[in-house]
């Protein structure tokens, strides 16, 4: 069985179509500049590549174009687009109604366009992708849609709601959604996957850190506590988002600035973190090479990184009372060595210790760092989204 | 040496007269209404009580009043006002600049004017309480400010510096302070004199829980981080404050209730916490009550605020790469022995083990309530910022 996987934005859309019986992945692009001019960009598994221009006045033109590169000419990997036998959609906000994945139907699509007020810049490309989709896929091929928030929505209440007056959660449904749930969740499964751990009794750690990032406490194999918030905003420092500040800052520099409430957003979303912190750049690998040339401020971003990461951990330790494993993922988990061992360093009180040389040598594939004779365990397991994208479609279409 | 400690508000003037020599409190009081019509209030360490209206236009006149009360008639507990060595000031924000108490010259008045942007509900009445005092004292009595940010400054920026672009900090100041530094200063020095401990080498937690809370983690008896930020709005759920927040929930409530940055503010600091998730009162006590006859959102409030108070812990304790021990002052944290110990339990795996039946018996006097085979030790150390201030007074003005 294959299964297209799709995660569209406002003006692209990425694709994977994958072979269910080894879970291979046949091919992968993306299509971009959607409502602009367009281009797609192709890769097949054994190495075939197609480049063009191509015009997407909207996400159906993308959509015919995917069916096309993967049926016809230098891209194709399948003679006829009925070999599809699902399509999975990635869905950034289910809101607090969309606890698993779900068979798509208009009264989903109608949900996820409504929950556009949660999550202004991807549900309503995503709700516009899935009816482009329909339209090119036809209604009988199955769709199924992943949210980002559902493996959040264990959480209790104490760990979701935060201190504002309890009618915005009445009137507005303000609370701790938090996202990357598809990542957290298929590391968490690989956790118990590979250590071969109940996840009865089980207290796990999982960092998914990247340009943006994100850090679940998962215990008894559920979320209990996640950093994320009402929005990706929340948490710690991240390439070019503030995370967690004090409230009155935002109100602060309002004032002072007279900003209006979408401009503080843009403010905190797009021009903090690493990128205002250093005033160098968003991206982590970029800050290291700065701090090594003596870079203060770049040093500084990444101490922070490294800081409130390390409160979180021991936070969410304290509200798992105890913890196993700390799980790392994401592009600066599983590809940065020294984030990760200045982040597990010293922590011998939580029963964690940590091998250099270990964590060094890890990259990209599943790989325990911590010592032979530390309690807590420390894992790289590379994200795969996608897959758990997949997957989740099989199962539910198999109903 | 008797030293007059002053703690002024925009309309009220609490002072306490300790007398040096045994550190006793021989007289306090609260000057109150001042600028609208003026009441007094004072008590003496005999028993002896004085309730009367008195005219207040300013501080000036409360001044003199105290002068009057303690020397005058049923509340007289000295001759004449020279018995007084010097004055003690509590002062709320000295920025970047006060990093100790500080001997009171104009300057220092000036300055604390100058940071009315960092502490505006504070620090003008406290600058206009200092001239009204040396108005009715005379320059010659000496006095001293002691701030209740000064003890925080020993922070790392890795500690204090918000992911907001850096020239917010450059231009408006705009970093975590932390407050209750006085108590937090008083009792971790209380938790070196009656363990006998040293500092060098020792991880303390100190959460001060009121009205007003705020947790500091204390290392090598200098603070690391604390819970408070630019303003005592940051940290975790308090009696009206919201605590930390996705920063992108006050721009949500902003936009969907036109409500201005001035407004938020009151929101967050007025009408949140305790009182905005209960809908009850801000008041711990109210809460436990309404929660025990099954108001779920009290117990809501009192959950969020143990939850949040125990992930602070353990962050702190990662923050420091360990903990010995933690210390409870303040309103909530000196008489709650329910709050008390919800915090504590199922901490084995910091290494805290604490009794319920010695949790229960503790209030308001120094105690430990951890159990004797506990690795981290949890005491009860009642806070007391007026000696702390006496102290200093004493000590700045003998050199």
């Amino acid at each position: 069985m294959k299964v297209l996987v799709i995660n569209a934005g406002s003006s692209s859309l990425k694709y994977q179509l994958i072979d269910m019986t080894d879970e291979s992945v046949l091919a992968k692009g993306n299509c971009e500049r959607i409502g602009i001019d367009g281009h797609i960009g192709h890769k097949t598994s054994d190495g075939r590549a197609v480049e063009r221009d191509v015009s997407f006045p909207t996400h159906k033109e993308a959509f015919m174009e995917v069916v096309d590169v993967l049926t016809k000419g230098e891209g194709k990997v399948i003679d006829d687009m009925s070999e599809i036998a699902a399509v999975g959609h990635r869905v950034l906000h289910g809101s607090e109604k969309y606890k698993t994945s779900t068979v798509i139907t208009d009264e989903v699509i109608d949900d996820i366009m409504a929950f556009r007020e949660l999550g202004p810049l991807h549900n309503p490309p995503q709700a516009i992708a899935m009816r482009a989709c329909q339209e090119v896929f036809g209604k009988d091929t199955p769709m199924v849609g992943v949210f980002d928030t559902s493996f959040h929505q264990t959480m209790p209440p104490k760990a979701y709601m935060f201190g504002v007056p309890y009618e915005y959660y009445e009137k507005y449904s303000i609370r701790r959604y938090g996202f990357h749930g598809t990542s957290h969740r298929y590391v968490s499964a690989q956790y118990f996957k590979v250590t071969g751990k109940a996840k009865e009794g089980s207290k796990l750690i999982v960092c998914h850190l990247g340009n943006g990032s994100s850090i679940t406490a998962v215990k008894d194999g559920k979320v209990l506590d996640t950093s994320m918030g009402l929005t990706p905003l929340d948490g710690f420092i991240m390439g070019t988002r503030c995370g967690g500040i004090d409230p009155s800052v935002v109100t602060y520099i309002a004032n002072k600035e007279g900003k209006t409430p979408d401009e503080m957003s843009t403010l905190m979303n797009k021009k903090s973190g690493f990128l205002g912190i250093s005033g160098v750049s968003s991206d982590c690998r970029d800050l290291q090479k700065a701090a090594s040339e003596g870079n203060e401020r770049a040093r500084l971003a990444l101490d922070m990184f490294v800081y409130q990461i390390r409160k979180f951990i021991g936070g969410y330790a304290a509200a798992m009372g105890g913890l196993d494993a700390i799980a790392f993922t994401g592009g600066i988990g599983e590809n940065d060595s020294e984030i990760r061992y200045d982040i597990c360093k010293d922590m011998e009180f939580l029963g964690l210790e940590v091998c250099k040389e270990r964590c060094k040598e890890v990259s990209r594939h599943d790989a325990k760092f911590s010592t032979d004779s530390s309690e807590v365990e420390a894992w790289v397991l590379p994200t795969n989204e996608e897959i758990m994208i997949a997957r989740d479609t099989v199962e539910l279409i198999s109903k």
